[in-house]
């Protein structure tokens, strides 16, 4: 254990600076007096104030604790609507943010900055950082234990001059189990290594940085045609929204500011997406054949074709063909993470955590599980529901609503919710779908699912939909301000291209 | 030669790209004849645009070519002020950005963003990412050869899926050298390896990101108090402006914001000030008994001491006291950079490039040094100006109007500005210092120098000009926007704190 080392190298260290003498910056404060209290006032405390390796069961004064999974959609929904009169609030995520991942693909390009996209979790559910039994752990889970109510997790830290990662074990009174999905790589070779994916922060940081590098370097001397023109060609696999979106906003970049600001190479920079069959395949035909119209017309190649190979410097397609790329970006759809693989409970068709209709997980007790890595048990007899967004945040308001409910009813405590009653179930209403496609254009559908009708506009009052629509749903008005700003700024200055 | 090798593998890319027979997205538009067109086309043209590893010496037809080495304060103002009727300008730098040096302690703690603060070269002086023969090249100088008037570059790249390093010459016509400083470690073992300095957008970067993981893992179950006070401990080293406006901004980050969103271990952070003499020298006594005043009361600790020794997790004192840290931020001034060690011409004191009145390299024809890589020749009977933003601004702006000078009257070429008369040398007009020091205090001495008498003020007032100031001194108007709206974003819903 890292840190019981460290612990008692500290413990030396302590006794080092007990008999120091130092010169006091200014003698009256005395200040190396007062950085000795700082640290030695342990000499005492550490025996009594010494946490145990964990939260144990709470106690009949305490609050029951409810510990989510995940800071997505899904989890953040929840801890919003949580009541903190009722519950203390445990997340434990790698990450101390929630992404607003439908706008993240501008990120990339500079249209939005990164942090306007991300909401830190204490905006979101302030009482984790001020309830005395509520907690943000960045950290990994690592383990389930159902019958004795406990997770175990692991620490996420940089190693970089801290700790090492270390364990420990939280018991729950409600477990709620939203670790979202991860991105599908149909097991195709390299993809890991050379592709970038394009769900988190840190992805868009990655593009862009390499994006910005690229445009440097085709423009030193010594450089070949060949390899500028590789270096320039940007390849999105996937011709899902985010693909679209993706390339959409790349051939923006490309037609307002890499003609000003990179007027030398601006020819040699291309944008190719490659789709296995049709791209938006959820949207509305009249609406997919729009977008392919305005795709082309802004100069993005799109290209049917399967990946075979991931070379560092190219791609192998299906029918041989050896495609080069300076930036390859897949988005070819999510499945089931490892983690939720691991688990031993009865699992969805596609592989997910099988819940009912109240999104319990009907094996265990007092577990719950919502978002991507869920999905109905074919018992429920329910579709399972698509990984998106809206579906996400719903079961999270739902799930919330239940758990205050529960809670009100006296079922808060672990194993004492069985026979509750439980009111109406989930019923998922599909809202539509929208999807920018660059120059001002986009795609509202708003039908409820891909049979049915209802209304679907293409253009640039969808584009302006698409905008309000987003900018209401961003949860701050710290980044409802920013993302305005950004916008704003975006198209009076063009687009930041400082590599920081 | 990496990209040799690229370039190699590309053609055989190319031939294999040239015989496939891909199924084309929609038959009208045949996206991969596109495609084919699109990377076979220079199957002529390599032997034809192939370029030469470089750029040689400027032609008749063309216009002189000024290389500027380096994109700081000194660099980049000169770029804005050149006639580019007159010159091309080349900018050989490993960032494609200036840093708004002033402003970047704010960006740590998130008091501003960090695109805030940086500045793309592009913006500064447009004519590098239009005119056909001006370049930014993100590269660093390797060498220099004053006889043939060129220098030797190598890219800087990222390694990861990208290219090797490659060399390249530039021929001048004038040379600029601006290359700035490095931090001074004293040779002290340990500091390179586990302290941040404070000098670049990384930095800062690193600085806050490490901040937030001590202050997210200080929270975590099985950490001994101990442990927790090292984490939370942030030890600065250096009581310079930078050191003091860092520290200050450190205890506003605790006393406005930690105290809300890290309730649960407020208690245990900690700033530290270490410094060997004095903090902030350069200004007045009653000013800097106010800052110390002003420091102690809003927490920080302010102790008096030399570092002998970094280790990880502590630093050891000259009195052989140990104090462990979680944040390390060194800033104890800059000193000249190797490759200006290396520069074979006469130095000032201090080791700096030795220049005239005209900031000319006088051992040498066409050459020039401006900012903190430079200093005045004791010859020339002037003192070696400090390591100042505005010392290197004022030798940008007023070289810029001597290399417009010597272009309008026939001297750009090279070797062709001997006899011209160079007109009035440059003298520097100390314009005042300013520092923040935390809680709307800061500290604004007007006296031209240590000794001569002036108006020096401290507390909100001077804190207020100091910041009017600065934002008046953001060079673009964007991020003068945005600093303004960090500020109020800041003032209204506390510091991001979202560790991205």
């Amino acid at each position: 254990m890292a840190w019981f080392r460290n612990l008692k190298q500290l413990s030396s260290t302590k006794a080092s600076l007990r008999f120091t003498n130092p010169h006091p910056f200014f003698p009256s404060t005395a200040p190396f007096a007062f950085l000795l209290s700082h640290f030695s006032s342990q000499a005492s405390s550490d025996a009594v104030v010494a946490r145990p390796p964990g939260l144990g069961p709470t106690a009949e004064g305490e609050k029951p604790r409810v510990v989510v999974l995940g800071s997505g959609w899904a989890g953040c929904r929840l801890m919003k609507g949580l009541d903190t009169s009722i519950y203390d609030v445990v997340c434990v995520s790698p990450r101390n943010h929630m992404v607003f991942t439908p706008l993240l693909a501008s990120t990339c390009v500079g249209t939005l900055e990164f942090r306007s996209v991300a909401e830190p979790i204490g905006r979101i559910q302030p009482s984790i950082s001020r309830e005395p039994g509520s907690y943000f752990f960045l950290a990994n889970c690592t383990g389930v234990n159902t019958d004795e109510h406990v997770v175990q997790c692991e620490t996420v830290t940089d190693g970089l001059n801290t700790l090492e990662p270390w364990r420990f074990k939280l018991s729950y009174d409600k477990l709620i189990i939203a670790l979202g999905s991860q991105p599908l790589t149909f097991g195709i070779h390299g993809v890991k290594e050379h592709a970038i994916f394009l769900r988190e922060v840190y992805h868009a940081q990655e593009i862009r940085r390499k994006l910005l590098l690229n445009l440097m370097l085709s423009d030193v001397p010594g450089i070949s045609e060949e390899e500028k023109r590789r270096l320039l060609h940007c390849v999105v696999v996937g011709g899902g929204p985010t693909g679209v979106e993706f390339s959409g906003e790349l051939s923006d970049f490309i037609i307002k500011d890499v003609t000003q600001r990179y007027a030398h190479v601006k020819d040699y920079i291309q944008v190719t997406l490659i789709e296995a069959n049709e791209i938006l395949s959820s949207f509305d035909d009249r609406l997919r054949h729009y977008a392919t119209k305005q795709l082309t017309k802004s100069g993005v190649q799109l290209v049917r074709g399967i990946v075979k190979d991931v070379k560092p410097q190219s791609i192998i397609l299906n029918d041989g063909s050896e495609v080069p790329y300076g930036l390859l970006v897949w988005s070819t759809g999510v499945g089931p993470s490892p983690f939720v693989n691991s688990l031993d409970v009865p699992k969805s068709p596609g592989g997910r955590i099988g819940i009912d209709e109240w999104l319990r997980v009907p094996s265990v007790e007092d577990v719950f599980a919502i978002g991507d890595c869920s999905g109905f048990l074919e018992s429920t007899g329910k579709q399972v529901l698509p990984a998106l967004a809206q579906v996400a945040e719903r079961q999270g308001k739902y799930l919330a609503a239940l758990m205050n409910k529960i809670g009100k009813e006296g079922g808060a405590r672990a194993g004492s919710g069985k026979d509750l009653e439980l009111g109406a179930p989930f019923v998922y209403k599909h809202l539509g779908s929208m999807a920018t496609i660059g120059r001002y254009k986009a795609l509202v559908d708003l039908r409820q699912s891909k049979e049915s009708k209802g209304l679907s506009m293409a253009g640039f009052i969808s584009w302006f939909v698409w905008r309000s629509a987003y900018l209401t749903r961003v949860i701050s008005w710290r980044n409802r301000l920013y993302v305005a700003v950004n916008w704003a700024t975006t198209f009076i200055f063009g687009r930041d291209i400082s590599r920081i």
